[in-house]
């Protein structure tokens, strides 16, 4: 028997709807790629996502394909959010920063049919063009004046195409399991692959980022979205502040730290989300210009995921910002919301260090999200804060494969996903990250995190960055070696850092050998690229005895 | 083309296993109504929905078949809103405050299979158990020591009957968009009509009720629960309380001011929500014993509806108790969240007197509620906040219709649910609230609302109730008459009202006639019953000339 409810299906135009008509005047800030800032508000977002629905008809876009981003966040790319998923079609975010031969890769994959792109990527997209065996057309997202002069077939202007259609648009529904956008992972491990979101999985995942045990984002916040809209769905705030009518700040492509500062607090922003980077690169601009006191800005709160907050961010944000931090695990494929670090009541009473330890842990479960870990065997481990396994998550707005069936099935036989991601659990269900399972080192049969020793090798003041990979061992079958670059002027020997270490690490997890080099290899997104490391140092031979 | 997320169903059972899951310790007090208060926590309420679970099973109980309970708010009703829908059986709350006779009427409607009651309504269940076709079972919500010795077949003592089932229980999973429970309306315009929730409908409601526009509840958050559990699901915050873990406390029967007051005191409540009246009884014992400091209490918000609160009542929960008051409208039908009180940024430089004005609305809509208001032929009217129409109501948490298809089709051609009340609604999305569509008076095609002239009314330090119904009028159709309890003392007269009516309403709204009667007639909740009075007084011919 069902209940006697209205059948509505959950569609992401219902949010802009939504926003428009409760919100209309509440402003959407960004910072252009030409310069300049542009204004404008959520009824003006509605009547842009409008034209974007119109103009992909009139380019001939069905629902379900796929229309691709190469863009910063702006109110353009705002608008499109809404527009090309409102109307049936799939929105896919591509990553500008991965390697050209990646996107080449991804959007010939994904089928893309429509390219729109800011006047930034021009030359890289003149350059791809040409391997681009599904793309119909391409719009640069700016106005008439800043059109690039580029050798592009079927080549549109914003202003031209979206903004010469009408804005009444009437938006379709449909099944809400129905595609909504597409997002590829960063490529840490291997290819990117495709994650495929719903109507249903955004919109159940909007609805939990609202939650003070999450995010929290209220009508009365002005919201600086730093994190790239082409990271998960800009970690799902778009639609967040679409939902509450929250005003939105987007830097566009300015994300060095004098302009992060200057739009904060000429905004006045009370909440911003981003990846540690871009935090280090506004530290560094404060560290220049000591004059400044970052309490006067009156920013509430800082959501960080996507990489480890360290004990020196925290303070910072905390002492320097008054601000409270929200740390946050999460991938591509789990929309991204996974858990997020909150205190809880009980932490109250708690010595400042100890509530410390669990706030640099990457969070608490939020509801929609079953955690468990699980061995090599995949039997079930504890929740004691000590006992680590594979993590594999469960619920509404996790993914249930790639596109196109890439990599195979990641379920298991109770539906949870296996995040490739190595964790504790405490009694609490704070979740603390170990490592990625495939860079954990297998010593003996026990596993050592190459993300500690990296830690530990990183906090020593001659070292600029620190690398471990497992090599292999005939008696342990793996071995920790720890591949540093010395900070410049440095004389940092590796006889210093195995004395160093032997103090902050358990005998059996200090690296067999120390090898020194100029620079190491990183992905397109900034993370460290293991899989060429491994495949660099896999016939080498430690010269130390291993533990 | 589906989107590739894990196709999880939305089930009332997953609240109770996360709670358990990440908040096993947070406190649930409740105050019984045998006396003393219990205490328990959200892995002990896992543990006894469980056995609720069990129970039905050994009692017989199907999926989709009606449980009821005539029940206070306590830890055993809330274990029940799990159990029993987790289950996949319908809670059927019944208001212990109707007339025998309709909850004779409702019960025997829903086709009950099982009554659970609190010893309280065990002279009741006595009386009633004759009439009901179809209870096969009756559960006394108690230990054995407090059992009733009334004459009731097959009647079970809770501890013995659910207490001896196992606390091993797997929930089934199974359509979202089934029923799960099941509430009456309060009979205010007629019969009491059914409105049968769905586990879909129950769960986007919850994550709508987390946002800090709504309710904004928190792990953080020790929530006192008013509002009966048996009116429209406690307004859903047994399970928002669930989806993160809040410790709730629970009144009983003790809805007296020194009651509520002290446990509010003693188990440090941060948020409470409840209708108009409790809290004027609250302010009945606050006046009795000045020497207490509400602001000591550390109330921080409180959330009212079911009946407009009052200027006074604004006033003093913001200046005494230091604490927010966010209004809310909404009906059994809308599960109940309809629109919801919080000012915006942009209400922050405005005068105390206009912020007051815009709290004193019933609130704003919240994603998910579709709004408008049409004329008498259905024509859509605009939102300039002067216009005033029929409300109608859209979204996934609104009834489509009644159970048993009571009462017609309460859906338009948009698919809208009519709510009977009639509004008007401001630019920024704001409604107010005019009046009951069938209290509405109409005079020469315009409407007066009775509301409006009751409160100016009751604002006569000689009146003590004021209700206001149309009498027929040959030439204006319909025409106000204001019936008035008197003050203990006054001698307040007609001519007297009449003037003081005079500077506080447009002439064409003065009442034709002023009647004092010695109490005026309620329904089971408290409101008054205009159904009764304009039978009383459909003969009533006007002595005053009509407008
Ligand atoms: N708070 C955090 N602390 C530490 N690591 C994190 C945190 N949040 C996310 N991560 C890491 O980022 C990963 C998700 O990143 P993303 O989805 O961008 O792609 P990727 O895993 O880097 O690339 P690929 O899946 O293609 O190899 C997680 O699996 C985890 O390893
Ligand atoms: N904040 C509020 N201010 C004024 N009136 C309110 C408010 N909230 C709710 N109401 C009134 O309460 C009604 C909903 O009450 P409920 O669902 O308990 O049953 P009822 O309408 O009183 O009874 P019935 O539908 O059986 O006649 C609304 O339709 C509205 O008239
Ligand atoms: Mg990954
Ligand atoms: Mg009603």
């Amino acid at each position: 028997m069902h209940g006697l409810m209205q059948d509505r299906p959950l569609m992401i135009s219902s949010l802009i709807e939504h926003a428009a008509r409760f919100h209309p005047g509440t402003e959407i800030v960004s910072r252009l790629p030409e310069g300049g800032t542009h204004r404008t508000d959520w009824a003006g977002i509605r009547r842009a996502a409008c034209q974007v629905a119109n103009a992909l008809e009139a380019l001939g876009i069905r629902p379900t394909e796929r229309v691709a981003t190469l863009a910063w966040n702006s109110w353009r790319h705002l608008a499109m959010y809404f527009g090309v998923s409102g109307s049936g079609a799939v929105l896919h975010t591509v990553n500008p920063r991965l390697f050209p031969e990646q996107i080449a890769y991804i959007i010939n994959h994904a089928e893309d049919q429509v390219l729109f792109f800011d006047t930034t990527f021009a030359p890289l997209v003149e350059k791809l063009a040409p391997q681009l065996k599904t793309v119909k057309a391409y719009v640069c997202m700016t106005a008439p004046e800043h059109m690039p002069s580029i050798d592009v077939p079927h080549l549109h202007c914003w202003d031209e195409l979206v903004g010469g259609q009408s804005d009444a648009y009437t938006w379709p529904e449909f099944d809400e399991r129905n595609a909504s956008s597409l997002c590829y992972t960063s490529g840490t491990t291997g290819n990117p692959k495709g994650v495929l979101y719903s109507h249903r999985s955004t919109m159940l995942h909007t609805l939990m980022e609202l939650a003070p045990d999450t995010f929290g984002i209220s009508s009365r916040e002005t919201v600086m979205l730093i994190v790239p809209m082409f990271h998960a769905n800009g970690w799902g705030t778009p639609y967040a502040a679409a939902m509450v009518g929250a005003k939105l700040v987007f830097p566009g492509p300015h994300l060095d730290g004098q302009s992060v500062y200057e739009l904060m607090r000429d905004e006045r922003v009370t909440f911003s989300q981003g990846v540690p980077t871009v935090w280090l690169m506004l530290f560094q601009y404060l560290d220049a210009n000591p004059q400044i006191d970052p309490r006067a800005l009156g920013v509430k709160r800082i959501g960080i995921g996507g990489a480890a907050v360290s004990r020196g961010m925290l303070d910072r944000f905390e002492r320097e910002f008054g601000a409270e931090v929200m740390q946050g695990w999460g991938m591509t494929e789990t929309s991204p919301i996974g858990v997020i670090s909150k205190l809880l009541p009980k932490h109250d009473g708690m010595s400042e260090e100890e509530q410390v330890k669990v706030k640099l842990k990457q969070g608490r479960g939020v509801w929609g999200v079953d955690l468990k870990i699980v061995d090599d065997e995949g039997k079930v481990q504890p929740w004691d804060g000590q006992a680590f396994g594979h993590l594999r998550v469960r619920g509404p707005w996790i993914a249930s494969g790639y596109f196109k069936g890439e990599g195979g099935s990641p379920i298991d036989e109770e539906g949870f996903f296996s995040t490739g991601d190595v964790a504790n659990i405490d009694p609490d269900g704070f979740l603390q990250l170990v490592d990625r399972a495939k860079d954990v080192i297998k010593s003996g049969g026990e596993w050592i995190s190459s993300i500690d020793v990296e830690n530990a090798a990183s906090s020593h003041p001659g070292v600029a960055e620190a690398a471990v990979v497992g090599i292999a061992h005939p008696v342990w079958q793996e071995r920790p070696l720890l591949i540093v670059v010395r900070r410049a002027g440095s004389q940092v020997s590796a006889e210093d850092l195995r004395a160093y270490l032997t103090e902050r690490l358990a005998k059996w997890w200090l690296p067999d050998d120390v090898v020194f080099v100029d620079s190491l290899p990183h992905t397109a997104t900034g993370k460290l690229l293991k899989t060429k490391l491994r495949e660099q140092f896999k016939d080498y031979v430690a010269s130390a005895k291993g533990a």
